[in-house]
């Protein structure tokens, strides 16, 4: 059963996935976001919307930005926030992820922002909290990483406005990637003209990414592209596959470096969901060159989750008033 | 030597142990813990009395709902709040806990949260600390857990004030728990008509439960009681334990299900401090049915929390504006 | 290339070393921090000047009381906080230092409070970030512990102010210690008569302690001292020097004890960083004795890091004027 990600009010309550999500809705958000950008050296947005709500960060998977950034997010946004860094295997031997969210729930938090590494854990608590309640999906497994897609377009749409007229490439482990898979459906409903997913025959996905071209050679795959987002390569991988012994290995085929971004559009610019591994996936030339707008993406990942816990706030005030 | 919890003043300074602390006192927590609570889905209680105000949490034993409780309880208070996770064995390389409070008390931090393994620790610590700095016990050993006490007490007051009426029964290892050694201070003040104490006889107490009844067999134990409260079962004693082999025997023998209920008493109540074990201790249907107020213990758990901060509030300044 | 601490405009930006900073900057944070001073028992400093602020405590070497300290420095002044404790490992396997401080600058964090177990990295930090953000130094390396020397001044001018007569022994491990080489720039610059360094000669310093007299001998070193500073030592020096087999050969040796206290000056003061390894280089007797200001040293660092990032403050105005 799908989980309504908008409530009957027409107000982003959860936020699960962007594959649900219609484009105004998608729209509503990044518009929200841009509002939280400020002048970089200028004090960052502050909003007292969120003084006397409480948003429990629960994070079953480590992180450290996009943790960060959801706390940041709150605290500036004036809510209560409770961290809780849980593993996985911890819970293995405790209670069950509902009965943790039970008793939040319990203590009156009113929006989970949740990491996880299993997939349907954030759609399995938004089925089961209070009309209230709001969950926001921080991570997913391999399948949804909503706020980095959001903040992905959101960095496409300031550069290159015509998102209709461009071919964007995405370069890496494309079938282990939630950072892929969401930003393949912001960039589908956004009309994007030409999706292009590249790597190794063994990373590429065997299915999930209906229209986009897949491609496993690199300057094939990355030949006129007006946006390069390259992922992060988990060293675990290497392991794994037999097509690609080692790092250097990698980077020889598939790291982007300035000799290969000449072929890409002029004007391109790349992206990367950090963190970087520099000399792998990324040369250091690429991620700190004039191409490169990916401390941006994180600016804007801040924004985009402020606006987030922002609408979701509204969700929740209009349940206060019907219980009032 | 004994810790005086109130002060000249007639002060809550310390929460110790309710053992020491007469009824007026604990109904005056209680009292203050109600004036806590709001409707489900309004916006928790909030209060700026603690502003200016440091509280230290002092975990040297993990901790997750009683840490987020007391920290929220903290925060919704306006107090500023510090996290310290100290495990022991990284205590045993280190300074000893009298000079880690020492520290912390010349940070001009007002109260201590203080939860750890070994007994006599908060009363110790209690007894070294400046006059005007509080501490409250979040759990000791197997002898004090003071505010879940508070808080069981007052879910069976709310449910069921007539409580020199009523039959309560605690099931699980009574032996070691903190929890049952509260509930039964708390209880006993308040002039329970019978307390039973169910469990396998290795897990029953020998002593320190003056006037309980003792009971191996839980039919016997739970037959008509207006309350029965599940103890989470540690894990680690199916080991030690000839008796009991394994998780499965113990949920046969003891585990709380609807076949069970039926024969407590009509309206019976069923209480749990988390976090659970289901399908051990309890049932899953018990859980979630309609005879338990386990999410409500939750609730009421931080109003209590907030409560006790409160009034160890009004010690500090008591103390300040002698030393003003 | 040396990083200026004092900006353009006269401000303390980075706090990284007190070897480059003159005696005049010192005294002007020193100043600030004795306004942030309250007395025992009196409600704790507070001041709302960095209200909007970002203050993020990025930890890759643990420390409870540095942490606690800058964490509360910084709550207490009204700014977001945000704690991220990031284990050396784990930063092999991932992202640089520099790409952390790149995304964290990114979320528009506006100081960043830096320990690490590597020489130059604050310094390293410093000369990349965007000009209106601040690098306070929480610990290096070896090398350096600029608000621990701040704090330690702090602490001696307030018994004895006139330091160009004082005699001062810090006792314990020098060579590897950044706080002896905080203090020993501190007291320099404030002209301190004589500054003796007492040790096992495995662990007297090289060079790097200009004009300071090395000894042997304890009773030599601290005969006549009106200060004596004893440093924590390390326990895993013992396994490295055949000199000192064991902790308790060390304490028969260097430990101070009341016995050895009474060939210092009369009013002798003594200090100790923390955390004591009471019995050890301190015999609890003297730690607890007339002559210990070791807890006013910590209440003290809580002024100096309030200080510090109170005058950083001014600089991140500064440049917000500028750039708005």
């Amino acid at each position: 059963m799908t989980i309504a990600q908008i409530s009957a009010h027409g107000r982003l309550r959860h936020l699960l996935t962007l594959e649900d999500l219609d484009r105004e809705h998608i729209q509503m958000i990044i518009d929200r976001a841009s509002a939280y950008l400020t002048k970089v050296g200028q004090p960052p947005a502050h909003d007292t919307i969120l003084r006397g709500m409480t948003v429990a960060n629960l994070f079953f998977e480590a992180s450290t930005r996009t943790r960060a950034s959801f706390e940041l997010a709150a605290k500036r946004l004036n809510a209560d926030v409770l961290n809780l860094d849980v593993n996985t295997s911890s819970r293995a031997k405790g209670e069950s992820v509902m009965d943790t969210i039970f008793t939040l729930q319990a203590m009156q938090i009113d929006m989970f922002v949740v990491r996880d590494a299993s997939t349907g854990v954030p759609a399995e608590i938004a089925r089961n909290v209070e009309p209230h309640v709001c969950v926001l999906n921080a991570g997913e497994s391999e399948v949804s990483h909503p706020t980095q897609g959001l903040l992905d377009l959101m960095t496409i749409l300031e550069h290159r406005p015509d998102i209709e007229n461009l071919r964007i490439a995405i370069v890496g482990d494309i079938r282990h990637s939630r950072v892929a898979r969401s930003a393949y459906h912001a960039l589908t409903k956004y009309g994007v003209k030409e999706l292009r997913l590249v790597g190794p025959p063994e990373l590429l996905p065997d299915s999930s990414f209906d229209g986009a071209k897949l491609c496993s050679d690199v300057d094939e795959g990355i030949r006129g592209a007006d946006v390069v987002m390259a992922l992060r390569i988990q060293r675990e991988r290497f392991t794994e596959l037999g097509a690609i012994p080692d790092p250097q290995e990698y980077a020889r085929r598939y790291g982007l470096t300035p000799e290969r971004l000449a072929i890409t559009a002029p004007n391109s610019i790349v992206m990367h969901p950090g963190p970087m591994n520099r000399g792998v996936e990324i040369s250091g030339e690429v991620a700190d060159g004039p191409h490169s707008v990916i401390e941006r993406q994180v600016t804007n990942g801040m924004a985009v989750r402020m606006a987030v816990l922002a609408l979701a706030h509204e969700h929740v005030r209009d349940m206060q008033g019907i219980s009032a």
